[in-house]
């Protein structure tokens, strides 16, 4: 063997040297180059500095694919929980992201302000977040919807949204949880005229017309003994996604100095994961009580 | 039940008359209204018009990807056919989508010049294309891996370029394909060496640095026995798919207006299909065999 | 002074040598590199390549400032004449202006498709072309006016709009000339009726509420006695200005090798010059004509 | 001429009955409509909001020009002052500049986080300040310079660039003054060697290479006895320019209610207007003295 590589090696040398005509050795790297300009065309699309940079992922047409698996009305514990999960694993790739909130088919992600990853270029941000959420989002079929089939590929899309100040980004996080607070009512009783009440889904629909929250709220205690606020906290305010710091405990095995024999030691660690909350975010409580969420705004 | 639903209703409408405070009741529609001013924040991001739009992702450390799921080197047929396959899954999904062209881990899709889709927002463009292609990926690994597991949900990143004439185009997909035929000649050989020949990787990068496209194929030829012209079409020149009419033949029973009786009739039917090609896109004589895929650049 | 000289360069070279807290020394420089870091703010706005590159400015005003300057109705010479030589003026400093086009208080530059001139970013391009503009129509106010004092510096604001092909751009000039021609005999007839015809703006107005093209000219000549395609073509068409070569006839002093004495000779030198064009650039003639102005799109 | 007046209007509405073929009249309209598409390919660039807009202009060439106009050196009034009004112009026009800051040939202007001037379009916002300054400079020539002819029309170009935070925006101040404080130090040392000192250009430049700012202001001080810190703070400092409330003691004609002879009052007024600053803007004093200026970043 070790001869046989010595011959390679000699013979391979001596190749080097071969006269040949350069016009067609060379010919694949020469075309490559002439080619190479169209890499001028590209734009830098680099987010503007000291700003959050919030990506957005929609489900597309889940309309369509919450009923084609027939998933359960006006919520579906099993797809709430996938989204959540796929939205944990674009979190564990970039630890960037400061905080996620999640309702319905929609997840938002916010890097932190400072966050120099990719180079704070737009797409690269945005075409990551939507690739690993949609991945996962398979990949994790299985463990939330056991032997019910996936029947097709699900798409999501994404876009940037930049926001300069803690009071504009609070503000989005807000208009998003209010957005879910409204549309789960709405589907709350929609879903309980249609299945409880044997309503049509046309006839529903014009009764709700123009009800305010209190009539809602009304119409699910009074008809069908519904307390709305008993509800789960998960569909009526979405879910929050943050980082941290966790004490662990762990066993670990230890050889003190001075003695000769090990010894199990209990050894406390702190450790960041990401932890889920489905509480209000509009108000002030919990941002006191997570003031390292965001970046003071400066002097 | 019918009178049920008829006291349901006559509760209704008579709970809308109820009096009650306004203040409470409208907070919810309030309070979104008054966040509703982020979406401002969101700029548009739409392509120029009569460009073509060409989005490209890659995968995101595929290296290693390959590694952890011991893709064959240099060229693994299961991984390219997946690729391959999730890229006809986008074209299905983008109609306007004329060519796509893959090599290794990256795909590239073009959107026709006059594409309106999603507005030509170049952020919806590139999160559904990478989107899709992720889930894509990953709900048809088993097609083409078996029971070799997928160990972890893989990742994409896409970016979109314009493309204002059919010379611009047409170089980009020369560069990708001169990319490829430049790096599936030296992949070839470096693993041949390792492989066959027992060298180290180390000394094979040394040996082949610096060398042209004829002392490589010399090397396969004299060392290894391997004319690379005769390797897969596939590797050497990567993958082209394109919209193609083919005629069907189909069954079709059918009752002629003056008898009474049905008969079979075979009938001639033309439909677009996706075909994939593995041939030189860099020459004229594919683009003459297929006029329609770039636009007239006019006058 | 030679030994003064001398003093001050031994002083100075020694006084590199005293010992002096740094921490003093350095505060403006250090001050300096500490802020810096707001460059990084600027964002890149370059041009995609191969389009042309349009900066058309507009007159910020000018109702007013031509009711101020009390310009003839409904077109001013002189006015027009100092918009025209501004336009000079710009061309003159950026020789990468293929054609520019003029009419009323607006007028378009075209960037080669080809050009590089600033990087082509277009905040670079598009302050430029303003900048020049307005400091030469004050610059050359008196040229036009004459003792008409020019009240107030004059404000046009700028825009950058992109076209990838020749039929796009063309296009684009078509518009802009459609739109001087039918503003034009529009300001035409409504000032006759005004001026000549003694009726009120007003009553003027709705007259021509409604009314074609051929109402206008049919006006103008059974009321007025006049026949529009006689008017001036620099108010009908407006103003193209493209480069032009053209033959100069310069004497020249020379000396022939042979004889000893000097002699002037006659040279033909050919030059190029902004030239002034009136006529249509809707049709193909003028593009027949100057096949030189559009760029190839290319196969 | 009433009559004639009858007479045109009677013929007009007639005139508007006549049958003309459609396909001639209609042309310039359906021209014109043919062609508009072409404004699609602009694209809105306007700025992200809750940011401050900075737009700033540098003069073109301002080397030579300074030198074809004999502007003295290290630094003359005259150019100074002309900029500075200039500037006064701009901000007469563009009431949302909070704040401007001059130097040099260079001039920037901060628009307020909340302006809607323009609807934020950077293109509109950096041309109409680029084309007034240009244009008051060209203008207000005479009242600085007087009777020294202006040789030709100066050029200006524009940048806009965002700052999303109070910090940022003053850091962008700071290092605006910090070039100021640290070029005028260096010019001031450089033209005392050559034109008190005798020394050639060269010879200075070398002299001067990697001093610090303690030796530049000991060379002032032991080679030609001056306190840089004496120097005039317009050198030093640069011009700052903010909007100031004053008051204003104006006489008024009242006529009291019971009275009936007019009487002369005298009355304070609180007008806001352009103050001009040369203090430093570094540290905090500045900031503290005018706390309107920045608006608050919010909780």
């Amino acid at each position: 063997m070790v001869v046989e590589k010595a011959c390679i090696l000699r013979r391979l040398l001596k190749s080097c040297l071969v006269q040949r005509p350069a016009c067609l050795s060379t010919s694949a790297t020469m075309a490559k180059s002439k080619f190479e300009y169209v890499r001028n065309f590209e734009t830098d699309d680099s987010c503007l500095r000291n700003c959050y940079i919030v990506v957005r992922l929609d489900g597309r047409n889940f309309h369509k694919f919450a009923e084609h698996h027939t998933f359960l009305k006006p919520n579906d514990g099993r797809a709430l929980g996938l989204m959540t999960h796929s939205a944990r694993c674009v979190m564990a790739e970039l630890e960037d992201v400061v905080i996620a909130y999640g309702q319905s088919d929609e997840f938002s992600f916010v890097f932190k302000k400072t966050s120099t990853l990719f180079k704070r270029r737009a797409s690269k941000l945005m075409t990551h977040v939507v690739s690993q959420f949609s991945s996962s989002y398979v990949f994790y079929w299985r463990e939330f919807f056991g032997d019910q089939p996936l029947l097709y590929p699900p798409g999501f899309d994404g876009r940037v949204v930049l926001y300069p100040s803690n009071r504009n980004l609070r503000d989005y996080l807000s208009w998003r949880q209010a957005d879910c607070i409204f549309t789960n009512l709405y589907n709350t009783v929609f879903w309980a005229l249609v299945q409880k009440g044997g309503l049509t889904s046309a006839v529903s629909v014009v009764l709700l017309k123009g009800t305010l929250a209190a009539d809602k709220n009304e119409i699910l205690f009074s008809e069908f003994n519904v307390n709305y606020n008993n509800e789960s906290a998960v569909h009526r305010k979405g879910t929050i996604l943050i980082w941290e710091r966790q004490e662990e405990t762990v066993k670990k095995r230890t050889k003190s100095p001075r003695e000769e024999k090990e010894t199990d030691a209990t050894v406390t660690r702190s450790r960041r994961r990401v932890q889920e909350h489905h509480c209000d975010i509009i108000g002030e409580q919990f941002w006191q009580e997570h003031p390292d969420i965001l970046e003071q705004d400066g002097p």
